[in-house]
């Protein structure tokens, strides 16, 4: 019999699940559109007969789940297996989705903020397996991120329920207004959410048909349109800044960065270096590492995986 | 016989050094003027000679000297007992001050930065040892900050150098120049040599006689001189906007504010408070926790002290 886990990755659109060895080889894997009614969702139902379909499918094929684990983006009690607050999930809210899961399925779930369960992915198969300390970064909708220290994840102060936002540390004190409330954040400008509204409230774009993703606009850059290419330099230096006051409070000098947005990497790292470069008084340019994450959406199931095998 | 640590705190202008016993309490100390002749100083010297006269002291009160522990600013490689670079005391540079000091005193000796040092201390006998997990910052000449992570001291990446640096973290791109070299860092608005520097870049109290000191500036501020008060404004927001930072990156709530300029507390405390408040979207004002040191002086000796104990 061959033992396995279960592993989830809640996104605001999909659910993605996945049967994933101990030696971290995805066996299995199903993605499911989250249906939406009226503005809600069935997120756990739909969570838990996906589940179970797996778990069922596992056992044809003698596979013992020792467990299931699940990244979800917002804050998160790992603790408890409670969502405090998710915006992408507002129907999570304030629910113990581990119990919840674990009555259903009689196995032990865990769950964790995506951006943990990113860095879990990264440090066990990734990047981040070839360093000690480091600085994850996941760039999508909005900017989340995780600290690992001594190869092992932060987890941030007891029920605190946050750790590693780098998405709204403050970059522009008076800055541009993040999705957040306040200004200046990093998500403001690193983000896909934040690259849109800033479309939307400069009004840019207006006469050749408005850009309705972070992939439109680096196709734009690519091409050498000057507002993209202008965008993605305020969104590298903004994470630039951030990664060197990252390194500088963290004592650390390598970051990985992964999510969706990564992807425009080619139009945004020239200005990200160059700001990190000189933001970053405590180490000289070939001793700051900034690197791509190369797992892909790969790296939230396996890092999933990993909090099952890292607490059981 | 009792047991006792020799521990030593380096500033740029004196040397300190105390007998403290296991349990805190510091039984003798002397303070000495670093002697600078032509620039230089014998800074390893004086620091021996100080050291070699305690434990004589203590070996006739019948006081077992277990080791020695030093506190210096600058960058420092504890696992090797090496400074780095001390901006301070440029005599000390790549020397191996552990090396140097235990061949004389017999004793093993451990260095650390001053910020460091400070973190234990407050940690073993402030209020740092009412919280698990806490940023610590040191204001004076320059700004010195400290990690501590489930109540334990976070030393950085290994052989980095440098941890809690959050005097040189990026508050204002593009603004104030540093003694750093680069622009907008903490310390250029929240520290002595800030306020010093803006005063003289910007030309002020020009007609009045120059001011020469933070003490100096902070009872200005007392009397309602709204150049001071306008400066320890500045000073209060940019640390606030660095705490709230903090918080936001390491997933912590607590913070504990120690140095010679801290004492200016009751001018910079509002615009402090004000700015983590709003540049901390993950905590709500009343989870804010940011408070003054209470052991003055002490916690750098204490500190050291408890380097010793930590390491031996």
């Amino acid at each position: 019999m061959t033992e396995a886990v279960l592993s989830g990755d809640i996104g605001g659109t999909h659910i993605r699940l996945a049967v994933v060895d101990t030696a971290g080889n995805i066996i299995r894997l199903i993605k499911v559109k989250i249906e939406r009614s009226t503005g809600r969702s069935n997120l756990t139902k739909q969570l838990i007969s996906s589940a179970q379909e797996l778990i069922q499918w596992a056992s044809t094929k003698n596979i013992k789940i020792l467990g299931v684990g699940i990244g979800i983006a917002g804050k998160i009690d790992p603790s408890e297996g409670k969502v405090i607050f998710s915006p992408n999930l507002p129907e999570a809210n304030g629910k113990n989705i581990s119990k919840i899961v674990s009555e259903y399925t009689k196995c032990p779930v865990f769950i964790d903020n995506d951006a943990n369960v990113f860095g879990r992915g990264e440090a066990w198969r990734g990047e981040g397996s070839k360093v000690r300390s480091w600085l994850g970064i996941t760039l999508g909708t909005g900017v989340g991120g995780c600290i690992i220290l001594n190869n092992k994840l932060w987890q941030g102060d007891k029920n605190i329920g946050f750790v590693g936002e780098i998405g709204h540390m403050t970059i522009y004190p008076d800055g541009f207004r993040c999705a957040c409330g306040k200004r200046g954040c990093l998500e403001a400008y690193a983000s896909e959410g934040g690259l849109l509204r800033r479309i939307a409230h400069d009004n840019l774009y207006s006469s050749s048909g408005r850009i309705k993703s972070a992939k439109l606009l680096y196709l734009k850059a690519l091409e050498g349109d000057p507002v993209a290419v202008k965008l993605f330099e305020d969104f590298g230096r903004a994470l630039g800044i951030a990664i060197a006051n990252g390194f500088t409070l963290l004592g650390v000098r390598h970051a990985i960065i992964g999510g969706g947005v990564s992807q425009a990497w080619e139009v945004f790292k020239q200005s990200m270096f160059d700001a990190a470069y000189s933001n970053c008084s405590m180490l000289s340019s070939d001793q700051i590492f900034i690197v791509k994450s190369k797992l892909g959406d790969e790296a939230a199931i396996l890092g999933a995986a990993k909090l099952v095998l890292d607490s059981i």
